[in-house]
């Protein structure tokens, strides 16, 4: 559900309200923490979208990407 | 599966993890700050209990803690 | 600070890390939802972008909009 | 300002109000996972409560708890 987009990992999230997707975001924010691996990600309503990529390796994807995105993908 | 316990009523919950503890207490927050209503509440890894009890009513059992809790049940 | 900008109320925050930025988007959050009026929003690590507009009027600038602006330089 | 009381590291924290104690929580989640370390803590309004010790080495105080107080003292 991840796709290759810009040279970035991207998905979509929608969920049931504000809350709930507040409530994901919350759970991604601690697993970039934990990582030091921050998305460039945007919120409206009860949809989120997310886009990974590595600054230090030129703004590409790389395996720090695709391990967050399994990590996002365990929260749901 | 809330309690009358010391003119309070009292639940606990038990999630996975920290995390998903947090991101259930986010939005326990939310609604919280919405009612102008605040829990206690106690937090230890996957553990929240809550108490519920209103100040201004002489810290008894009143309408509106029945009200918050009804609404943290819907996000379960 | 906040800038008209296409039909919209716009703003930059800049933190010294993620972990102050989010803490302000859940203070953000909490409000948003507090109005039920819900912005535009974007992190990446230390910075927060927010677009506040009201879909219900035509996706237009209006009193919420000003309202919910006002609140968040609230929490600064 | 933490104080050792019975086997643990304990603080105490006075906020604004509900919305800025619960920001200042969230930052301490984030950090309690970063170390796979977390608090037993309490909020009730604008206050919160936390109390630290190492339950794998029984319940006591360790450099653990030390470094964790250490980091949510950074965030004030």
């Amino acid at each position: 559900m991840w796709e290759q987009k810009n040279n970035t990992l991207y998905r979509k999230f929608e969920f049931s309200n504000f809350s709930e997707a507040f409530a994901f975001m919350t759970r991604v924010a601690i697993e970039a923490e934990k990582m030091n691996h921050h998305p460039l990600w945007t919120n409206v309503w009860n949809r989120v979208e997310i886009w990974l990529s590595t600054h230090d390796a030129g703004d590409v994807v790389t395996d720090k990407d695709r391990k967050l995105a399994e990590k996002i993908d365990a929260l749901l």
